[in-house]
């Protein structure tokens, strides 16, 4: 009735990870490991839980592993966890170099483990409510796609280094979310700017647009923002022919606070705090994959759409024109 | 297909009223009076319109009388233009004695011309159109009335001490509603306070809690101050059987200012600014039941019932016991 | 670091509370104790915890204990766990009588234990927040104060028999925050209905409005209904002399849906969605109390001063009269 | 203190000016002039004004004329008037003929007469507050600009064949206040769908999205769809160093429904309901502009820079590429 979960990696969101798997009603969380022990021993001490001091040993100590380590380890880690028969939750992307993710996702295929990746808004009950009228029809024909994804501060730089770029690291999100309540797109055209002058030193962006046409012709557009500095904010809108659905939702608190002449409500500061229920409801649908065996609602094959969809991006960006995506349709949800 | 109205009174209700009949699509300015002479020439000349040093010479001077000037001289004016055969939109109350405003009443009755009174929100867009909806039975059968009546500052003492207290000044236009809304009111029940020691010194209040039960067993309550200082309020709700109105519309522009963890919006600051349309169309409604000889949306009856209850509020503020009120029913709609 | 609690009762708050304990940071579910065994039993067996078939022997398997149980079981329990030296978290009300409530708080008391009170809305973050900035002088000096609680549908009416009637059910809660929030109330008038004639036929009624004046002459105004309909509710408004202070918050999700002409929101549909963080942190916030033997933000006297107000209520209701109400003020926040 | 307009062109834009004109506290309706005479003769009855039978008398019978006639008159219209030493407010576009439109634009400077386009939104209150709060710098610099314009259901055909396309007609607003609210624009990418294939069959688009550069090297995005369906809408947003501002405003009445489950509030349907004000402070503003000689809020060159956009965002959807346009800055507004 709980699946017995090793988490690997205990940083930012590896410690939400170890909350949600440890407290979830779906999920135990069988042990944990980082590459630094010391991590793993207090994050353990925290929680009452095992740690190890091996990947290999977290691999045994549960059929199924978590993973949110560094970016760089995750395709290596998911071959692990197949090999070893172990089900497996990883964070995007798999990899930064595509045929090492392809490679990973066939090994987790060959192996008939599970594979699902951190693409955390398809749990959201805000967005998993519009998707389902969405997919139930109640939204008619998909006439515009428009969605905003904003952080309020930058992470720090070392990260982002390693971040794969904007587009493979922000933009990504609201591919998967473009293709999941639309469907497939055919052209991605992109536009980068950086407002804050740190990310044009080493050679990124805080600031995109890109614009998305669709299989069925309808137009879509991305606006995202890493230096919005009033708060946290996403939301998308899907236009229709039947219906019109709008997702908000930019407070921490439901209360105005009134003086002479203005009404304030407060906003969210991060994606921790719009998404928390989006985190421990990806986990318990991850347990119930794993238990009943049935794809996953963000497999493998949607990492790869959206990466590739990402590096298309990457490409409109760099030279300035549109990229046609070749449709593979390979999504996981036949 | 216009009504020529002479307008009585030129001060702050007044000028807001020159300004409507003057621009008004159904009704023309024929001229304007005000006890100062000098302000009668000045409004006129910038309205471009005739002004009349005598109310004698206003009556002369249209078939309709739009009375805005102090409180003490409603009635008597009504009544000399009803003698004229004129029709008469009167601000409220009619008169403070109800005696005197029941005389001006049954004037305006015998002589044949429309009485309205200036109970603005029974014609702003936002009451309108969820009476329409109320009294289209969409609602239900009412089962909680609750409004609320907000002024951002209290107006000045000198017009204060002429306004009739508290309940006759501004719970009157709550009790109106109520009744408009919902039906007869039965039982009042009125707590007063006076948060700004101002009014306590003067022997008036600035804030109000009126629980009424209607004739249908319903309660209903009202909540008013003078001393909201965030900003002028009025919101209204209605719950039913069927469904629940909620009334509101607090912002004087439509926009959203965001800084880092707010976002703000601004307050209306006076009744002109929320009940704008509302002061328009109550005089188009008056122009049509001139034309048409049809019953004001808020006549003679209207006011006095209203009248009624603000006096019963009164008794119960200062008895501290719930008082019975006897519906006469005598509602100017049939 | 965790706090291990029993818990008695497992009717629908007992389960709201079973799963909050077993997953929450601060506390473990040391076991579960229902009069039924078989409820027990399979409680126990879904959250993978021990269950007793006593409650002696539910004192015995942990430091502190939750009572979830039929009210009327409330206080004997809670003097038998003071006896035994376990901290207490008890539903609401203690008990039906005052005396055997003061009884209980004074036991807990006697022994040196924690009483903490199921006023679930001190610990939800939207009203958290605003009492802390109320707390820290940002509104000035309350002049009104305005609560809503409205149920969508009634309870059973085999709840409601034993529920103790409208005020000490219902509005205790609205009267706890009035204290929380304003301060100690000196005078109550009550006003109720019976919209559904379902509770008139039972005695009780549906639908209330009640009038407060707090110690420092402010008037405080409580709407509830049972029946309506349209959802769940639950919003506070403090109006100060500084800012005003708003909560709100009817929705489930956060999304709109527009069709032609008209933009829907969702609507909450209990109490469980609306205060679902509540829940969770009165008990970490009871096992903060436990462990730091500090006195709880929600304590034996609150529970009884509130108790107070209700019974005041009803009496106020019965007789027609204001009631005026001596405050003791032993607050257990000095 | 009035200035006086005569009025040319009587449709569905000539007929909101003529309410407007005749009624506006800073303008006198000199008379009316349509191509069709019955229409000008019914129009000038209903408002009690003169009509006349030609141009050339309109001309004569005001310092001042408003053109709202069909586009291609418009040029033509203007060059008359400055050759008559008459002031010009004029229906945006001047000319879809760009020759044309400098002629007219340079005969009203040569002239020294006022032109005014009917760029409405610069004077919607929504705007102008937040227009006037960027320009003081409260916003700091520009980092992203948004704006959604969306009409509900679209015009006829016979108005579509002569519109000048999409972006000429509907875009450009957008594109007038992008370089109002953030500055001048040096790039131009568009993309286009017919979602109603009722526009693909005459060549002409329903659905746009635009993306902008700024001179600053912020983005921008505009998006557009004429198959709204749910209703119109009309909302901006600029991000900025310091804050972000949000215009909405997508509501015909402030008050909301609630039935079981569900709060619904209504929405705008049309451009008239949506700018009301900005109709009557545009003519107001014109008004100032021709009493006191200033340059209006927007004017020919802007009306021009505009123009110039929305042909580049026409190549740009033709060919697939990103046009970059050469900013003269010729703003009317130095």
């Amino acid at each position: 009735m709980t699946v017995d979960v090793g988490l690997a990696g205990l940083g930012r969101m590896g410690r939400i990870h170890a909350d949600n798997i440890a407290r979830g009603a779906a999920t135990r969380l069988a042990a944990v490991y980082d590459a630094d022990p010391d991590v793993a021993r207090t994050v353990a001490g925290e929680l009452g839980v095992p740690w190890v001091a091996t990947y290999k040993e977290l691999l045994d100590a549960a059929p199924a592993v978590a993973i949110a380590t560094p970016t760089g380890t995750h395709a290596e880690m998911t071959v692990a966890a197949a090999a070893a028969g172990r089900h497996v939750f990883c964070e995007k992307p798999i990899s930064m170099d595509r045929a090492t993710a392809v490679d990973a996702i066939e090994a987790t295929e060959r192996a008939g483990v599970v594979l699902q990746v951190g693409f955390h808004r398809r749990f959201d009950p805000d967005w998993v409510v519009v998707a389902e009228r969405i997919h139930a029809g109640e939204l008619g024909e998909v006439t515009l796609f428009r969605t905003t994804l904003r952080d309020m501060t930058p992470p720090n730089p070392a990260f982002l280094k390693n971040s794969g770029g904007f587009f493979a690291d922000v933009t990504v999100h609201d591919l998967d979310v473009a293709r999941w309540l639309v469907g497939e797109v055919v052209e991605v055209t992109a536009h980068g700017a950086a407002a804050d002058p740190a990310f044009a030193e080493i050679g990124d962006l805080d600031t995109a647009v890109v614009v998305l046409r669709f299989e069925n012709g309808a137009l879509g557009v991305i606006d995202n923002s890493r230096s919005a500095r009033y708060g946290y904010e996403c939301s998308t809108e899907v236009m229709g022919t039947l219906a019109t659905a709008k997702v908000d939702g930019a407070h921490r608190h439901n209360y105005e606070w009134r003086t002479p002449g203005w009404a304030s409500r407060d906003l969210l500061s991060n994606f921790g705090e719009r998404h928390r229920l989006a985190y421990v409801a990806e986990l318990e649908a991850f347990a119930h994959a794993v238990e009943t065996g049935t794809a996953p609602r963000a497999g493998g094959r949607d990492a790869l759409a959206a990466f590739d969809l990402a590096a298309a991006a990457e490409t409109s960006y760099r030279t300035g024109q549109t990229v046609t995506v070749a449709t593979e349709r390979k999504n996981d949800q036949p």
